[in-house]
């Protein structure tokens, strides 16, 4: 933990989108006295990554709409000296410095206390044409508004995805509601990898619903420009040319790491920067938050990496109270996340079944087809519930819900059930809200844990 | 605890709605053996009485809807000798006997095991002119036929409905879709008296806004005919004369225990028939189920009596099964509820600030506005949270939600918590979902838990 910041001492955070500003307005909270710079490399700060996909549909019609705070407002009102454009390059931890360039000049601070926010970075897949103009990513909001501006532009009727992960999926859709051509092509036999492939083939179908071409197991080889032009025009996937007027590479991120790296401060074995439940690093003065960082597992109970905005902005915000003599404490993930995917919500909490297997666990699950509404009451739909658990006492691991409506919230109950380690018993007692325009008199989860309950003490496996 | 069912006994089910039903239903699958009588006064069976609003609104458009198994479905499938018609006149314990009255004639069935699920009844005020035509009561799906009946026939172009809690308002909304002029006449200050004043006045300026005329701190004296006709044309309230062309009496039901009464039966200090755990009543042979009885309260750790069709549909399963040899335990209620009043979502679950303090606990409470996607999303709405919590320990006592959307189901977050017995701390550190069309980064539950964590360990009190 770093020492209790000196009257007037400095705190430098490296990254300013939400755990970097998190970080930054938690300690301008509590310290009106300290120096707090905040070096981002990119041009925006707090802008919401999450919204990028709806921004390019046009959902969300204007940009300004993404941007919650710019960096004028945490200057003005926060008195936090935002620097745009301005990369740390260097961190030396023994003298607590960190140098950071901006526009071809170099600057050296010190500082009391330094947090790492530096994010995540799309995974760049070496294959020959990445490089190409029309292979696009999507991690900032420059990158947004360079898609953005290819669709306007008029030119791209047909993309590949390449990645069924939220992000590629997100974009099918963003794709598709701009009258764009969606071809997604996945290495795996499922979409959505952290979900098991028994409700991820729903979500397939709405794919092939609303019209966009899934090519799975399919290996990318590379990209290939269009004829005469210095332009994608082709991907190159299992042995075949398909052609295509731009390219989107949704094949994951990695914790954006090479600062610490160079400055010696350690990894933990998922890649990213191991860190205390105070967030602080293994160098005393250096604290980490967000997508660059591991989190404990709740269920696990060991560090794992999810990087969501949620956690990036918890993180944050308890590495800015330490960092300034601070003693909060994270509680860990539970690895809760949801999405909608055209008409399907789409959430999960805790670990899949293979996950659970992986983590050796003796895993049981049921899925059950619950409803979203009181049948009688018009307008409600199907909402699947698969509950995860340990086989032999019976505790809640972890959920996958997938409809139309009532999904991406109702995860929060098993959440909830998970941080506080029930068993399917105790979840299926939980006295659950209903009237008929919201939930049947037996609520989705209660069914899917009754069910599970009948189950405990068996041996493992799935019905 | 009634004795292992002997194989060939007989159990008899007294009420075939939601706990009785769902009784016999579970004994059935337990034990084909065993001769399964319920004795129903009503004409129908296992209907939605929460339904009923929707289908007198028009939204439900078939009574046939509401039925989810008819009488003949269970008798065919599940070989349940439904009777219906059949009232429970009078039950001998001692001689494990009940007396059954149908169309005039008398029958005395022996039992094994008796299942109380009687249910509940209208509090009938002993005002003059409430015998009156056109003074009418919703309990039952044949008092839903009668209100519709006398919507259908067009003479009701007024309508006065005494009391505002969940069904006088569903009601309001109800007349209203169906073009009646609604005026709610409610005694105390507030409508829906479980709900904190801060919360409800909320649902009172939706009222307001769809056209409701609202009358609080109103005692309605009693009624008066039309001039010429033997119907009700007037409401006297506070010393005025209100016309009328119908009166809606939901002034509260009652549980419905004067049979157990007369067989001496106990009855707990709620007026509700006492149970224990397995739902076993004064008399090991009599088990009870539903709104007759009473329930655990996992907050107070006493017995409360909350009439919801979900408790009744959980404790007639494990009425059901304990009637025939089972050994189910009830885990106890939350007291959550939710429903829609026009176009808003309310919902609750643990303790009010008001029930709260009146159970002896040092109560504190916030009150935060949310939102119910990321501010950038279109459509969103605001979302307010109570969360009220005990003020030394910060254990979760309860929580309120009122908004547009996502407040119905979001109220099962805290419900578990409350179940597992969280603190505000704990409930802030839980990993729920987000994506830009559900909600924001910061969840309204997590909003309202930190600004709670901030106030525990002060003095009680609101803010």
């Amino acid at each position: 933990m770093p020492a209790a910041m000196r009257e007037g001492g400095r705190l430098v955070v490296v990254g300013g989108v939400a755990a970097g500003m998190s970080a930054a307005s938690r300690a301008r909270r509590l310290r009106p006295d300290v120096e707090i710079v905040v070096l981002e490399k990119g041009q925006d700060v707090s802008y919401g990554a999450c919204e990028t996909p709806y921004y390019i549909a046009g959902v969300i019609d204007a940009r300004e709409r993404l941007i919650r705070y710019d960096a004028e407002f945490f200057r003005r009102e926060r008195k936090i000296d935002v620097r745009l454009g301005a990369e740390a390059v260097e961190l030396r931890p023994g003298r607590k410095s960190v140098a950071s360039r901006a526009e071809g000049a170099q600057e050296v601070l010190d500082y009391d206390a330094l947090v790492l926010a530096t994010g995540a970075v799309p995974v760049r897949l070496p294959l020959p044409g990445t490089d190409l103009p029309g292979v696009l990513f999507l991690r900032t909001l420059s990158d947004a508004d360079a898609i953005k501006r290819a669709i306007d532009g008029g030119g791209v009727e047909r993309v590949a995805i390449l990645g069924a992960g939220y992000i590629g999926l997100e974009m099918a859709e963003a794709f598709s509601a701009r009258g764009v051509v969606v071809t997604v092509l996945e290495l795996l036999p499922s979409v959505l990898s952290t979900y098991d492939p028994d409700v991820s083939e729903i979500v397939e179908r709405e794919l092939l619903d609303q019209g966009v071409i899934l090519r799975k197991e399919t290996r990318v080889e590379g990209f290939e420009p269009a004829s005469g032009i210095d332009r994608v025009g082709y991907v190159l996937a299992n042995g075949q040319r398909i052609p295509t007027d731009a390219v989107l590479v949704s094949a994951g991120v990695k914790p954006a790491t090479a600062l610490a790296e160079s400055a010696g401060i350690e990894l933990g074995a998922t890649g990213a920067v191991r860190v205390d439940a105070r967030q602080v690093t293994s160098d005393p003065s250096v604290l980490a938050a967000g997508d660059c960082c591991e989190a404990l597992h709740v269920v696990t109970g060991k560090p794992a990496w999810v990087p969501l905005g949620t956690t990036a902005n918890k993180q944050g915000r308890i590495a800015g109270e330490n960092a300034v003599g601070g003693n909060a404490k994270f509680g860990g993930i539970a690895g809760t996340n949801t999405t909608k995917i055209f008409g399907l919500e789409v959430a999960q909490t805790g670990l899949s079944s293979a996950a659970a297997r992986n983590a050796g666990l003796p895993v049981a699950s049921v899925k059950i087809a619950g409803y979203s509404r009181s049948h009688p009451y018009p307008g409600g739909s199907p909402i699947t519930v698969k509950l995860i658990f340990d086989a032999g006492s019976g505790r809640v691991l972890g959920a996958q819900m997938v409809g139309r409506e009532g999904a991406a919230k109702r995860i929060d109950t098993v959440a909830t059930a998970i941080h506080a380690r029930m068993s399917v018993a105790d979840l299926a007692g939980v006295d659950m809200s209903y009237a008929p325009p919201f939930a049947p008199v037996w609520d989705p989860v209660l069914i899917a844990a009754n069910q599970a309950v009948k189950r405990v003490g068996r041996s493992p496996g799935s019905v």
